[in-house]
């Protein structure tokens, strides 16, 4: 019966799902796993073969003396910034509103380490240069988030991120990489990881987001820093006995994907495009994306998009969003990440689909206007 | 050549290991998985069909109305006694001088909570109903470790734990149970794991000891402990987007050998037997051993016992220990946990072995005593 259905339930049934690399299901891991010999010995409490190799070959790509792997990046970033506090002999540190931080955590920085925030900028906006040399001399760390998620996935122009770092620098003041999207941001810099990684003092990445790993994060800096994050590891409940189903995982998914930044990074250009083109009530932000993920906002309520949205996949089989939420605004938006499955959506599929939006979102807006 | 191995060696290429399920190798998790729909949906943020029901299911088995999966028991423990701590308005917990908390966590307890701790009994004896009365009523918490691990393995008589509840509930002091091998002392005590549970505020209990997982842990309690006990496990960094493969094979591995601990339990008394029986200069701690592990210690240094013990694996291709350590009476000894390999190990091999061992602990007593 068509229309009937939930969003989700309609993007899940949908023949071509835009977004995403695919199900988050056990095949994930087993996919990752064929190729491991079984004979492979656990790591053990953050020690062996398996999980020192791959803390070294991050290590590596990052440009960063030492690299340890951690459950979570929750804990990787709290622990970083708690380091970085105690060793200035501060307690502040400053992030932006919108923060993982901020807004994920259930304030672990602040209940579990005592330490104060600083939110710098607005909600709506990166943290710029002006804004960093307000900074106090009691701030420990800033850290930066490339891209900020919350607001699209936008990034400040490379050469102010130089002005940033050295700003920092020469005012004792920490800069930690909040790089949970760092590989996606890669291809529009057009720099290398150890040339961002550079302008930082610690860095943390995620394997489950662009790279639709299991879970797990690497945090990266010098070895003062990682050797005290492993004592911190261990009292957070994190330096398990075996962490190899996540580090095998990260490892195969970082592998496999490392190499497809690039494209991921244009088709989120073409779908930001289409929305954009689509009709006057939908737009994305960032406008232009600056990686694999932007944000759809409409000037239309959530419970008038959902089901727009669930039509149009039942009607074409185009999966565009799984769900909607309400914004400040009023309207509606959701969230775009670009994996595998984009490049198997039929080109026409895709503009019948848009069509389609068009059409419904076009016909929404003239019922608004014949109400008002 | 015989004799020049290390002990680690010796006991890997040991044909008869006697302690232990098995190699701690990726087959581990092979195995836990093979019986797993691979369009098995994962787990997100602990929510999800295969988290939900393996909780469900430890609670059931535990007696208690909710359950919580962990990544670790380092961290479920924390969380509890915090939670004991704040819901009580109290800031100290009481537990064993070699409780996990105080000797493998680095003061996480303290530096993350800071909760202080009081030590309850002698480092050399478990905790008794007499130390239990001493506790002043700022304590919030006494944790139980059954049985206790650092001590060979110790438990109290079931009277006493009884006795111990009561006192601890008549005084608003709350009690949780350090549950890591709570499975393993189910035969002795006869009782049903709800049974000893019920004693308890609180119960922490693990996967990959006598269960053999890979890692993880449950934390189960009333409703009011395990949502609080949520939030804190978000603010650990412990609340991962999937922890589905140590849920898989801790639910696996449970379900395999859950009914093995009476076999493993009476597999340990006839191997301390051995040990109690073999030389004056060695015997086991507890003599008689209440769960599958005791201690082993010898009235010999650590750098006589190891090449003994190496040469026992060379000669006769049974492997007793993988390492030694040098107590504080001067004297050496290890660990022992009785898994799966123990019924595989030939009887006749076995008492081979402890012919050499009881051979060569008397020749190195008798160049002692020629020495001396």
């Amino acid at each position: 019966m068509k229309g009937s259905m939930t969003l989700a339930d309609a993007f899940k049934n949908s023949k071509h799902p835009v977004v995403g690399h695919g199900k988050r299901s056990v095949q994930v891991l087993l996919e990752s796993l064929a190729g491991t010999d079984a004979d492979t010995a656990s790591d053990m409490y953050g020690k062996g073969d398996i999980i020192e190799r791959f803390q070294a070959k991050m290590a590596d790509y990052l440009g960063k003396p030492e690299a340890v792997f951690f459950p979570s990046g929750t804990m990787a970033q709290q622990i970083a910034l708690r380091i970085h506090c105690d060793e200035t002999g501060k307690r502040q540190v400053a992030y932006h509103p919108l923060s993982h931080l901020e807004l994920h955590e259930e304030d672990g920085l602040k209940e579990l380490h005592r330490i104060e925030t600083v939110l710098l900028a607005d909600r709506n906006r990166l943290i710029r240069f002006d804004d960093v040399r307000l900074l106090s001399e009691d701030v420990a760390c800033l850290l930066l988030e490339l891209p900020q998620r919350e607001i699209g996935g936008q990034l400040p122009p490379y050469a102010e991120l130089e002005k940033i770092s050295a700003y920092c620098r020469s005012r004792g003041i920490r800069l930690h990489l909040d790089g949970a999207r760092l590989f996606e941001i890669l291809p529009h810099y057009e720099k290398s990881a150890a040339d961002i990684c550079a302008l930082f003092d610690s860095v943390y990445v995620s394997f489950y987001k662009g790279l639709g790993g299991i879970a797990g994060a690497i945090l990266a800096g010098e070895p003062a820093l990682t050797e005290r994050s492993k004592i911190w590891k261990r009292r957070h409940g994190g330096d398990l006995i075996s962490l190899y189903p996540y580090v095998i995982s990260s490892d195969y998914y970082f592998d496999k994907r490392i190499g497809k930044m690039a494209q991921y990074y244009d088709e989120a250009k073409a779908l930001a495009e289409m929305y954009n083109e689509c009709a006057d009530s939908i737009c994305t932000v960032p406008a232009v994306p600056v990686s694999n993920m932007f944000h759809v906002e409409a000037d239309v309520p959530k419970e008038a998009l959902e089901p727009i949205l669930a039509s149009v996949a039942e009607e074409t089989g185009v999966g565009l969003s799984a769900w909607v939420k309400t914004l400040d605004s009023g309207g509606s938006g959701y969230e775009v990440n670009i994996g595998d499955r984009y490049a198997a959506v039929p080109e026409a599929r895709l503009r019948e689909a848009f069509a389609l939006l068009r059409e419904k979102l076009l016909s929404f807006s003239a019922e608004e206007h014949a109400k008002a």
